[in-house]
């Protein structure tokens, strides 16, 4: 498809001086994910890896948890009025025994309205879907493995450097490989593309890795990571509150603002080596 | 409510040094939005201005358009399984007369799924659903104007201080005088809460104001401005290319990347003033 920017004309206005010229931008356009035909969820997204997007999307449902799960994924077509494919529908069948959600699934719905609507609820809601437990790996990551992921996303982003306008996702081994690197204009979209491809990949649970974020952790983020077996979230802005008590319940290693060689760690401090070579422990 | 924030326990890694102590988060629940007693939509956001958040939401849905198509907002009781409050579920009932949405809106849902789905058609959807035509004014905006923005914006943003977890979204006047802002976790929300705001006090359309959004400018966002009848937004990073073709198609005015004197202008130029006092002209 090869959709993931576009080139507009922009003017430019620097220092009272005013110019003319073309731009790039990061490409939006809405997909509709189909779960056996039916109508499933609308997301804003970067076109591309959008097979990724769909499969990761049912793993933080808690609808698929193998390739093994998923019987194929096409782009429906022909739909578009002139009979053409816009390359924005994607349907995704499950495999025979896989058993499809009773009711549809809405974004951001993650608790039935019967019982009072809460983070609590929110928060049951995840433990109650998920498929795989969080293992005990990685251990002993220290602050500065986690301090070079950063740069080594940055590095990796081709897109983000001619538009900044695009949320990244990259999963490192517990050695800080980087393993895989997504990007889009939502930020949930760019973790569901790394668990997608990891899904298709056999990669899940992915136990022993580290999944890095560009933004803030929200309860979102946090809930993905957890539904795809990560044991450690690490993003480059602030957590949220729920993000954090998720982490904290489910045993999710949660670090936040990581920037430079400073980072705060909101929960699962245990698979970190605080107290190797070089740290001085100060605790209050 | 004054759940804003909330205070959790971090260990905070600086430099190599260690340290544990109690640090303020931005507070993320789930609220659900019901219309008329039918759940319509959930989004995760941080407490406070619920009432303006959802009736913000259904002006952004084309729903209601000024504070007489609302007969009333209120908290749902006894929805805690012990009868308590969350305070996290609203229901609004509309005016006898206006007219209830024949299908359930979801969100980020702008199509009919029998159309070919694609951003034309998500344009379409806000053309057709758009209460407000985008007016003449603002006009002759300088530049000067827009740079001093933000850092109003930034002035009056108390919680995003403390936490540094908060979108924030302000409107101001022609004459760049701050009218209000509102911060959550989730940047759409920010919007829906001013523009809930100004609903609620007879301000709608907002004709003659400069909307100021602390991130990106997503399609989502462009909506949201059309929506309420903005005629011009201004964000401080990257807009989308979805963004920037409804701000072309309805006659908004785009502005990204407004950092300091610079800024890029994506569209409805017309209302800025580029070859005022000061202003070197070079266009390309």
């Amino acid at each position: 498809m090869g959709r993931a920017t576009e080139r507009r004309r922009v003017v430019r206005v620097r220092d009272g001086a005013v110019s003319a010229r073309p731009d790039t931008l990061a490409a939006e356009e809405p997909l509709e994910i189909r779960l056996n035909g039916r109508p499933l969820a609308v997301t804003m997204r970067t076109p591309g890896d959008d097979f990724a997007l769909a499969t990761g999307f049912l793993v933080s449902e808690g609808v698929v948890a193998s390739a093994d799960d998923v019987r194929s994924v096409v782009y429906c077509a022909g739909a578009r009025d002139d009979g053409g494919n816009t390359y924005n529908v994607v349907d995704v069948r499950l495999a025979p025994g896989v058993p499809v959600p009773e009711t549809g699934l809405e974004r951001n719905v993650y608790t039935s309205s019967s019982c009072g609507l809460c983070g609590k609820a929110s928060l049951d809601a995840v433990r109650t879907s998920t498929r795989f437990a969080l293992g005990a790996g990685p251990v002993g990551v220290t602050p500065g493995l986690l301090a070079a992921l950063p740069e080594k996303l940055r590095a990796a982003q081709r897109v983000f450097e001619s538009t900044g306008g695009l949320h990244a996702a990259a999963l490192f081994s517990a050695a800080g490989e980087l393993l895989d690197v997504r990007e889009d204009v939502g930020r949930h979209n760019a973790v569901d593309k790394v668990v997608g491809r990891a899904l298709r990949e056999g990669r899940l649970p992915l136990d022993e890795t580290i999944l890095l974020v560009s933004g803030r952790a929200s309860f979102e983020l946090a809930q993905k990571a957890v539904m795809a077996g990560v044991p450690l979230l690490a993003a480059v802005s602030a957590p949220s509150s729920l993000a954090v008590e998720l982490a904290a319940e489910t045993g999710l290693t949660l670090v936040g603002f990581l920037r430079g060689r400073n980072m705060n760690v909101y929960a699962g401090e245990h698979r970190l080596d605080l107290d190797g070579a070089g740290v001085t422990t100060l605790r209050g």
